[in-house]
């Protein structure tokens, strides 16, 4: 399933960019279970080996030499650091922890070398010595965070994403979700998948809300187009699981199952009718409708201008819709912001396909010793 | 959609006799919502245009003739009766009753004369002459009732099948589900489709706990089989019915909610891990495995023996189980049959492929003024 090293200096990058994008989770019935992926926004993580001030002036044909012996399994002692440095985050106003072990990012990242190294050198017990050489983030939020849209599982992916390749691929895109997900139980105290997995794998995804790393693609009109509002209001995650009930009525029950049913069967068959009855939530959004102010405006207006459904976002305040016909989203993008207009509410508007891709690099610099 | 009448006497038969099979509901996390149809057991049913002891002697070319001008619209001013007459049921042990009210066969032919009659003639006030001429049914039970595997469904959807195709087919299979409904309303109670959509539709069907005439099919493996074991004990439906919960926990409604997601993505995209490991079923079989004696171990014997899973067949007693290997079958009907055995409980083993057609017509005579 992967190879243990770079094989040879034409796989490595002096750096590498990635973009990963953010993710409307729940889907309506789908609630901890169906995520899917926009085209944008997202985050950008770029990944460089690290060089520290010492070796940062005109060593670097070195530097890189070393870090690749050291992939291969020479020892390297004067080396004990933490494997991960982040540079820097921009458009964060600065919110975001730039400590390795407390961002999103670097996490997953320590993640990925935990296992990496771990393959490589499994019979080495010093601690202090697991990882050969260190890796350099530098994370650009193009996405708000706060707003249910994935933004910590954004950065997760794609700094796994850019990691990966600047190490040569070892990984497969579904080899790399238990990292993105360490990562992103950093920022959500929880393993869970609903936005990792679109954002790294695209499409529409479903996850497990028992297994972490479970997840299996679910087919999707090809014309399937997401209208995404974010109002600019604070919702707390705990907030929004708090309102959450211990127990529902049987019927509804039956009911949510009723709807994950149609909407599955509607999205592989094609058949939006079915999707359309299908887009509705017992489970979540009658306790977290409160939370935004508008909600039910909103949704109405979306159905109004033709949606197939509309539905919260993740945990929020992000409201999407969705609807078969990209010639309608503008339409129904304007009939939501108009909402929010007259509340004095303000929110950002973000139509896109579904997302069939998900994370990947948009741009790397190869190491100098390539031909 | 439909014609109004016979055209002509090409179209008309003297007798019509239909199959209907036997259909697995709820379907482990499916409850309410999923059916499928077997390729046998099932009920036949038998329909003639109705003769009484005076035209039985030798008339009926007359009657016939009379029968299809009032078709066409003639008065007929002599001839006021119920529309059916139940002229005997075989294989039911005389438990079930001859009038057609009563009896779902006969009450699902009654709704469809009343559709028929209706639209022929909408502006008739005169409720006595509603029905033309009458239609004499003959059924015969060939599958036990009180199983869970649909029995009463199976006689409804035979009945209203032969009774179209005897009166020149004007309606579409799916144009006849509400008249089966109203039958399958006098053995259950409620118009609920998850026996009588696939037993006329065939395959694996989605109804609607809310809208008792919606279905939709969901496409599934071709070589899936159903094992079905019905061990010899009564559950009244109402003892099903009354075991279950009046509400669930939030986290077993979410789970059901996966299973669902996994089992109809599963069926769709081929994929039998899914099915396994979304063959289960929080609502229900928690609650109703304690009436079947003998319950986990047929489970697990089924499982055991390579079944994909397995759960109980509508409210019981019957208990089925699923494989993607039509060789494995056997092997898992002599596991589930063995449990029965040593608990000296008589049962029945069917082993059928999804049945993909339906009910249909398996003889007819056309009528004598035929070419």
């Amino acid at each position: 399933m992967r190879s243990e090293s770079p094989k040879s200096s034409e796989n490595t990058f002096e750096s590498v960019t990635a973009f990963a994008p953010a993710t409307v989770a729940n889907v309506a019935c789908g609630f901890d279970l169906l995520g899917f992926a926009l085209e944008a926004p997202g985050d950008e993580v770029t990944a460089r080996f690290y060089e520290d001030t010492i070796t940062r002036e005109g060593a670097q044909a070195m530097q890189k030499t070393q870090a690749l012996q050291s992939m291969k399994g020479a020892p390297q002692t004067d080396h004990r650091t933490p494997g991960v440095v982040i540079s820097s985050i921009h458009n964060d106003g600065g919110r975001l922890p730039l400590e390795p072990e407390s961002n999103t990012a670097g996490k997953a990242v320590l993640a990925l070398l935990e296992d990496y190294f771990g393959k490589l050198d499994h019979e080495s017990e010093d601690q202090n010595e697991k990882f050969s050489w260190d890796i350099e983030l530098e994370i650009t939020k193009k996405m708000p965070f706060g707003s249910g849209l994935g933004s910590s599982a954004a950065s997760a992916v794609a700094a796994v994403t850019a990691v990966n390749q600047l190490i040569g691929t070892p990984y497969t895109k579904s080899e790399l979700l238990p990292f993105a997900l360490e990562g992103e139980a950093v920022a959500s105290g929880a393993k869970h998948a609903d936005n990792v997995a679109p954002s790294l794998l695209g499409g529409f995804v479903m996850v497990s809300s028992q297994d972490p790393t479970f997840h299996t693609q679910v087919p999707y009109p090809d014309t399937l187009t997401a209208v995404v509002l974010y109002p600019h209001i604070e919702i707390k995650t705990r907030d929004s699981r708090n309102v959450l009930p211990e127990s529902v009525s049987f019927r509804d029950a039956v009911l949510q199952t009723e709807y994950m049913a149609g909407l599955i069967t509607g999205l592989t068959t094609g058949d939006l009718n079915l999707i359309r009855r299908s887009l509705h939530d017992r489970l979540a959004e009658p306790y977290r409708a409160s939370l935004i102010p508008g909600y039910t405006e909103l949704k109405n207006a979306a159905i109004r201008s033709g949606a197939l459904g509309c539905s919260i976002s993740g945990s929020g305040p992000s409201v999407f819709a969705l609807t078969e016909d990209p010639g309608l989203a503008e339409g129904i993008g304007a009939a939501m912001a108009l909402v929010m207009k007259t509340k004095d509410i303000p929110a950002d508007l973000y139509i896109s396909p579904i997302n069939r891709t998900g994370s990947l690099c948009i741009a790397s610099t190869p190491s100098p010793s390539n031909p």
